[in-house]
C-alpha cells in the first residue's frame, strides 16, 4: 500500500519524520512511501503551492498523510498561488467532503486544559466537518460598489445533495458512538443554514435510532466552553467546522495533541494534525509531533485496514504521555525527536 | 429625554421591568419611557415583529433598552416575520453599526466560569462587532442548482467604507483603554477578510499609538480558550462576532451577566443583554437581570451623558453579588425579583 507523505512548511516536515518513524516501527514494509513538496516549500521550489506531480501522487496513493501549509513569506502573493490552497486544493480535487475532528482528553493531560479539570475531563465528542462547500468554494472577488467602493465578496451555498451527504456521515458517527448528532447551523439569519436544517431533518427519517438536535452556531461556540461534555458528535458546515473544532480542540488540552481524517466516500483519506505550520518555532525541534503520530494511527484504521496496529500507536502515545514527556506546548521541555523517541520506546 | 423600553419575547419582559426599577431608583423623573412591541410578541399582536410604530418610536426615543426577541411559535412563520428580524431591522434602519461587547468578570464570580478561575480573572476585554453588513444582509434565497438540486445561499460582503468605520470605532475603543487592538478575519480563505485587512491596515495610519494585530477567525476562538487574557479590544465582522462574543461571554461567567451596545455615528443606542429570549425558563422567575440592569447603566453612560449613574448602577451589582445573591444561572436560587431588590437595596 502507497502513502503519499506531504510535509509542507514550517514544523510539518520535523513532525512527519517523527509520524514515519513510528510508522515504520508498526508496519515495517507493509507500506511503500513517496513523497511530494506542498504549500510555500513547493511554490518556492516549484512555483506552484500544489504541483500537478503532487496532486498526481496524493491521487494515486491509498492514503495521504499530510504535515501543515502556512508561510508568512507567501502573504503577498495572489491568492490562487498561497500555500492554504494546496490543502483547499486537495481537498476540493480528492472530493474529501468529510472531515472528522475527535475532541478528547488524555487524562495524563487533564492540568493541560484552559478548563477546570471537571470540565475537561468530560470532552469525547468528534466534530463531522463539510469540506467541500460553503464560503470557501463559492464565487468571490474584489469588486467595485453600487457607489464606487472596492468591496469584496464571497458566495456562501450549499445544495441538499452536499447536504445529506455530510449529514449521513454524522449520523453514522453518531451510530458507532453513544447515538447523538447535534447538527450547528445559523438557520435564524442564513437561507443556506435553513437548507443545511431542512435536509438534515430529512435525511434524520434514515436514523430513528439517532438523537438530533440543533443548535445556532453562536450558542454552540457557548456551550463548547459552558458544557463541552453535552456533545457526542456535531456535524456543522466548513467555516463554522473550522472554527468550532479550533476552539474545541483547546478545551481538550493542546492543538498539538489532535489529529483529523478528511474522507472521501470510499474511506480514502487525507490525515493531518489540526494545527497550523507555525512558523514561529520551525526548525526548533520544539514542535509536538503527536497530533501527527495520532493522525497515523487514525491513517491506518479509516484507510488501510489497520485498526490493530492504530490501537497500538495510540497506547503508546498515552505511555509516553503517562511516563512525563512533554513538549513546550504541553508545558514541558522535551523536543520533537525526543517525544518520537518516547513513542518509539513505549511500543 | 426619551427613553423606548422594548421587552421582546421569553424572559425579555421580566428582565425589563427589573432594569426598568433601577433605573427609577437612579434617574428619577429626568427620564421618560415609552414601551413598545417587538419580536415574536409583536407578531402575534400585530402582524409583524417590528411593527411601524415600534419602529418609529426607536427613531424617536434618545436610546432604546431592549429586552430580548426569539419563539419557537414563530420557528414555521416565513424568515422575514420571524422574531429576529426584529432585531436585524432596528440595527440596520437606525444604522446602529458598532456593537460594543464588554467581557470581564466580576471578581465576585470566577468560580462561575468554565475556565480555570486564574485564567477567567484575566479576562478583560471588549468586543467590536459590526452590525449592518456582512452575510447578514447580504442577497440571499433559495434557487435550484445547475444539477436540478435545492440550493440555499448567501452573499457575504463588505465595502471599504463599511470596514473603515467599524475600525475606526475599533481603534477609539483600543485608545479609550490599554491600547492593544486585534482584528479578526479569515483572510487565508476569503476576499471579503482580505478586504477587511487591507482597510484596518490603511485606517491604522491614524492610529500609531494603537498596536495592531492581526488573527484568523479559528486561530481567536483557540486563543479566547488558551489565553483570553492576551486580548484588550477585538475588532471583527458581524457573523465573526457573533460568534466570538458568545463565546468569550462564556469564558467571563454566565451569559446571563452581560450587556451590550449597538450605536450609530451620534452615540445613539440600543442597549440589551447578549443572551436571548430563553424560552424554556420564560415566566418563572428564573431569569437573571443583571445583563440588563447593566445594559441600562451602559446606556446611561454612552447615550445619555450620566456616566455617575452608570457608575452608581454598576457598583450596586458588584455589591449584590458580592452579599452572595445569585440566580439559578450562576448555581444560585434567587429570583428574577428578588436580584432587582437586591440591587435596589445595594444603591
Ligand atoms: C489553512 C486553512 C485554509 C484551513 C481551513 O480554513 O480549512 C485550516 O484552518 C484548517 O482548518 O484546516
Ligand atoms: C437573534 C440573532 C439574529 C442575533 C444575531 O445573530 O445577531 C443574536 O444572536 C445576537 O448576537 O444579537
Amino acid at each position: 500500500m502507497l502513502v503519499a507523505l506531504l510535509p509542507g512548511d514550517g514544523i510539518g516536515p520535523e513532525v512527519i519524520v517523527q509520524a514515519k518513524r513510528v510508522l515504520d516501527a508498526v508496519c515495517g514494509d507493509a507500506l511503500r512511501y513517496e513523497e511530494a513538496p506542498v504549500g510555500g516549500a513547493a511554490h518556492k521550489a516549484e512555483g506552484h503551492p500544489l504541483p500537478p506531480a503532487t496532486l498526481d501522487l496524493a491521487r494515486r496513493a491509498d492514503a495521504i498523510l499530510f504535515g501543515a501549509v502556512g508561510d508568512p513569506d507567501c502573504d503577498g502573493l495572489e491568492r490562487h498561488l498561497r500555500p492554504e490552497q494546496a490543502i483547499l486544493g486537495l481537498r476540493k480535487e480528492l472530493t474529501l467532503f468529510a472531515n472528522l475532528r475527535p475532541a478528547t482528553l488524555f487524562p495524563e493531560l487533564a492540568d493541560a486544559s484552559a478548563l477546570r479539570p471537571e470540565v475537561a475531563k468530560a470532552i469525547d465528542m468528534v466534530i463531522v466537518r463539510e469540506l467541500n462547500g460553503d464560503v470557501y468554494f463559492g464565487e468571490k472577488g474584489m469588486r467595485t460598489s453600487a457607489s464606487g467602493r472596492r468591496q469584496g465578496y464571497d458566495v456562501m451555498s450549499y445544495d441538499e445533495d452536499e447536504v445529506a451527504r455530510i449529514a449521513h456521515v454524522g449520523f453514522q458517527t453518531a451510530r458507532a458512538r453513544r447515538g447523538k448528532l447535534c447538527s450547528v447551523d445559523k438557520a435564524n439569519v442564513l437561507e443556506t443554514s435553513q437548507l443545511w436544517r431542512d435536509v438534515v431533518i430529512e435525511v434524520a427519517a434514515d436514523y430513528p435510532d439517532i438523537e438530533l438536535s440543533h443548535m445556532y452556531v453562536d450558542n454552540a461556540a457557548m456551550q463548547l466552553v459552558r458544557n463541552p461534555g453535552q456533545f457526542d458528535v456535531i456535524v456543522t458546515g466548513n467555516l463554522f467546522g473550522d472554527i468550532l473544532s479550533d476552539q474545541a480542540s483547546m478545551c481538550a488540552g493542546s492543538i498539538g495533541m489532535l489529529p483529523s481524517a478528511s474522507l472521501d466516500a470510499d474511506q480514502k483519506g487525507l490525515y493531518e494534525p489540526i494545527h497550523g505550520s507555525a512558523p514561529d518555532i520551525a526548525g526548533q525541534g520544539k514542535a509536538n509531533p503527536l497530533a501527527t503520530i495520532l493522525s497515523a494511527a487514525m491513517m491506518l484504521r479509516y484507510s488501510l485496514g489497520k485498526a490493530a496496529e492504530a490501537d497500538r500507536i495510540e497506547a503508546a502515545v498515552a505511555k509516553a504521555l503517562a511516563a512525563g514527556h512533554r513538549t513546550a506546548d504541553l508545558g514541558g521541555s522535551v523536543t520533537t525527536e525526543q517525544m518520537g523517541d518516547a513513542v518509539l520506546a513505549a511500543l
